[in-house]
Formats: structure tokens, sequence, C-alpha cells
């Protein structure tokens, strides 16, 4: 799991990880008790989203002081995958996102259509004051103006959470849930709630991106990533991709990413990446690069 | 140029080809008089939005009875590219994708926010009865039910729009733009305003998908066509890529490609494809499978 690939705070910072190793166990938990990759990611990424630590719970307002929330949710079994783009006040966005793969015909529902979906399968919504942190408001109040305030702001409010995983059966799946960028406009939708910006398939492994949105959607960052999987490691896999990514478009970020063998990989671009893995060794966590304990 | 991938009735088939003629020498004239790539695909797909046989002017109503517009276009030089999805009420969105691209700082803007940002950049509602034909409005009533009208109906209820070009400075440039599947759920958005629905890279060329759009997010089409062909000839890429598609998650379309040296093909796995070309040798186009004069 990893809990957004951006310059996080020292005091954050201890938080972050802590909040990454619980997801990454409940996730893990979900597996031992027989449940399936989709379930495992799926309980990964609301244990990540109830946490106010990150940006889910703990939500960034638009330009017009709403919350907008993103979500994507994908099996690698079939490639079916849900998404929910600039749904409001909703409170697990990757379950509403699991919800629009199950039980409708569509892959991605937006805005009002995906509020309208979320009362018809009895998804309560919730005040926006719930969704966003005091320390949230005051950093909105601060940079009210997206246009400056993205340049000096971009490496501390796009805190993106992400799982991937892989069950006994050989099955991956991948769920990533975001409230996207402080002061971005209303109705802008970044890569989290588009398969760009995560990808599972049983053929090639899952992964979920973080980091600068319009970057990686430019670079299609997930498939970009699973493509190259298929000739390289895991690590170099990421790490190329990512730097094809700073290269070509001058974007930061970071990703997880899993095969259906195992491998793993935690890698990321920006100053830091919250981030966990349970494998058969047991848990593994790290933040700054080359970290991991 | 192309029209929309799916099961074309005779009594359309006219029509449909004359009509992806006019767009393309329309994108092709741009060219001629000194445009850039990004302005001849813009050009000739704001030539197809107009014309009512397509849908897009002629567009299709949600299960609600609104009309909700998604369309992108992406600029091959620096892989910059601007959507809308789930835009109500516009005459050209692919002008609207283009100045999203050039007037923000984001890449997609869905909804609400989009017309939003229409009205701040002063492009002009217009009513919903002046998108919706006669035709459209009477098979709307009829299949009001998507979940039984979505199989039936699949083939004759989704006429994506788009077009390719490269110019003499080998810059490649895609638009694409439609209303989406009949009766669809309000909201839903489709590949078309989706990086994976269309992608322009000068290092390899420019796609633009059309067809089922859940299927063509599934496999990531437009981006599968652009990594296969990097290594074959811009037909097997195209169908290669197709019949993954098919092969994987049972889902029919079509695309249109250009490579930076100006190969091109226009292939679908539909029973047909209205498709337009223009290059040194004159106008070409098709609707058949192997249909080409």
């Amino acid at each position: 799991v990893h809990g957004g690939a951006w310059a996080i705070p020292d005091e954050c910072a201890k938080a972050c990880v802590d909040g990454v190793k619980v997801a990454a166990q409940e996730g893990f938990s979900v597996l031992t008790r027989g449940g399936s990759a989709l379930d495992a990611v799926e309980a990964a990424v609301r244990n990540l989203e109830d946490n106010t630590v990150f940006n889910a719970r703990g939500a960034t307002l638009n330009a017009d002081g709403e919350v907008e929330l993103d979500a994507i949710i994908m099996d690698g079994r079939t490639l079916a995958s849900g998404a929910v783009s600039s749904v409001k006040n909703i409170a697990n966005p990757v379950s509403l996102a699991r919800a629009v793969m199950e039980k409708t015909d569509h892959m991605i529902l937006t805005s009002r259509g995906a509020n309208l979906f979320a009362e018809s399968v009895g998804v309560a919504s919730i005040p926006t004051e719930a969704l966003v942190s005091a320390y949230e408001r005051t950093e909105w109040e601060k940079h009210k103006n997206y246009a400056t305030g993205v340049k000096e702001d971009f490496n501390s409010a796009h805190d993106t959470v992400g799982a991937v995983t892989v069950d006994c059966a050989g099955n991956v799946a991948c769920a990533t849930s975001t409230g996207g960028i402080r002061n971005k406009m209303a109705g802008r939708v970044g890569d989290s709630p588009v398969i760009c910006g995560g990808y599972a398939d049983n053929c090639s492994g899952a992964v979920s991106c973080t980091g600068h949105g319009e970057s990686i959607l430019k670079v299609t960052l997930a498939r970009l990533i699973i493509s190259h999987v298929e000739q390289k490691t895991v690590a170099e896999a990421s790490q190329l991709s990512l730097q094809y990514m700073a290269e070509r478009v001058h974007g930061a970020g970071g990703a997880i990413l899993v095969s259906p063998s195992g491998r793993w990989a935690a890698t990321f671009s920006t100053d830091r990446m919250a981030w966990a893995a349970v494998d058969r060794e047991g848990l593994w966590y790290g933040l700054d690069p080359n970290e991991r304990h």
C-alpha cells in the first residue's frame, strides 16, 4: 500500500508510516481469512480512506471549497474495473467504485451521476465537515489561488492512497483513492479514477500510482509500468517508467507494483512516499529513498 | 477520420461516408493552409460534431433523457491533452477540451465543473433539443431500459467521431468526441475523454478509438496500439490490438492510426466503420471490411 508520494513534512512522517503499516496488515488479514485480492485491496484502501492523516478522509478542498473524490478498483482476472470521479461527500469512494464495477454495465460514473448511483445502492452521504480536517481548511484559505498555489504547493497537497495485491490463486487487484489537488478547479479529474493511474492484469501484475495526476495521465504511467514488467524486474519497470515521466513531461510521482508471482516494488521520484508491504517474510515499510525496514 | 464503428444500417451508410469524406478534407485543408496537426484534428472533429448524422450533434440521450458529451484532444509534441466528460449542451466539446488543455493547469474537467469552465471562457450553452435528432428521441423512447437495451442496441447506439493527423513538421495529434451510449446512466463516462481512448506521441503516432468504451478502457486500446506500432506496421498494430480486445474482454471496436512518417490505417472489428483519409495520393474512404476507395 502507499499513502501518497510527495514532500511529506517531518511532523506527519510517523503518522503516515504508521497508517500505511496498519493498512497493509489489514489487507493481508483479509487474504489470510480467505478473501480475494479484490477484497484485500478494498479493505486496505478503506482503512487508508478512514485515516485522517491521508487525503481521503482528510480530503483537500477544491477552488469552490468543496470536496470531490476520485477512486478506482480493478480486477486482474477479468480486467473489469469500476471508478467514480468528482463524487461528493462519500466516506469510502473505493467501495462505491466497486459497486460501479459489480452493479452497473459501466466503468466510470462521474459527479452527480455518481452521487445518484450512491443513493440508489444505499451509500450514505456525509457532511463536508466530516471529510475535511481543520489543518486542510487553514491551508486552503492560505492557497486560494490554484495558479500560484500549485507551484509552491504541489509537493504538499496531493496525497493519494492506494493498494495492490496478489492472492494465493494468483489473482492480482489494485485500488486507488484520492481527494485530488488542493484548490483544483471544480470538476477536475486526475489520474486516480482513470485506468492509466492504476492497472491490474493477471498476466502481468497490478499497479497503483500517485503523484502529479496530469503527468501520470500523459505517460499512462500504470500501463507503462505494466508493459515494462513483461521484460524487466518489478523495481526496474517502476524506476524506468518514473524516469521516463520525469524526462518526458517533468513530472514526479510514485508507484507500487506486484507481479502475479508475488514480487513487489515501491518506487518514487518525489522526496518521500509512505509505503508498506506484507509478504511471506513479514511486514516491510519505508518513507525516504532507499529506506526499507 | 472516423465516424464510429458499429453495425451502420444501410439507410445511414451513404450519409456517414459522405460525412467522413467532408471532415477529412476539412482537416486536410487546415494543414495545407499552414495549420498545425492540433488545428487540423480540431477542425475535422468540429465538422463531424456539427453533422447530425453522427453521435455528437445528433447525440444520444442518457437514462434521464439528458445529453452528456465526452471529448479529448491530445498534442503529440508535448503529450499535453485536454478533455471534458459528461459536459451538457455544448455544440463543440472538442474545442472545449482544447481550452481545458490550453487555459487550465488540468487535463480533465467533468460535469458541472466543465460547464462552469465553458461559461468562464465564453462557450455558449445550446438547448438539448438542438443536440438531439427526432430519430434519436424515438429510439430512446423505445429503449428506455439500458440493461435490456444495451445488448440488442449496442451495435446501433454509439457513434463516436475522431480524427488523427500528422503535419509537415512531423507533429501528430488526435481528437475524439461522443455522446456515449444511448440510455447510459447519468454521469457515465466512456473511453473517449480518457487518454486510453485516444493517444498522440510524436515518438510513435496518434490513435483515435471507437466502439464499446468499457472494453476499450479495459485493454487501454489506444496505448496498446501505440506500444505495438513501435515494432509492427500500422495495420498490424491496430489489428493485433483489436484482436486482443476481442479475445480478452469480448469487445468490438475500431481505431484510426497515423505514424509520424505518415503511414496510416483504419481498422475495425465491428460490422462497419465509416472512415476517410487524405494523404499525398488523395482521398481514401471505406465502410465495410476491406473496402478501400
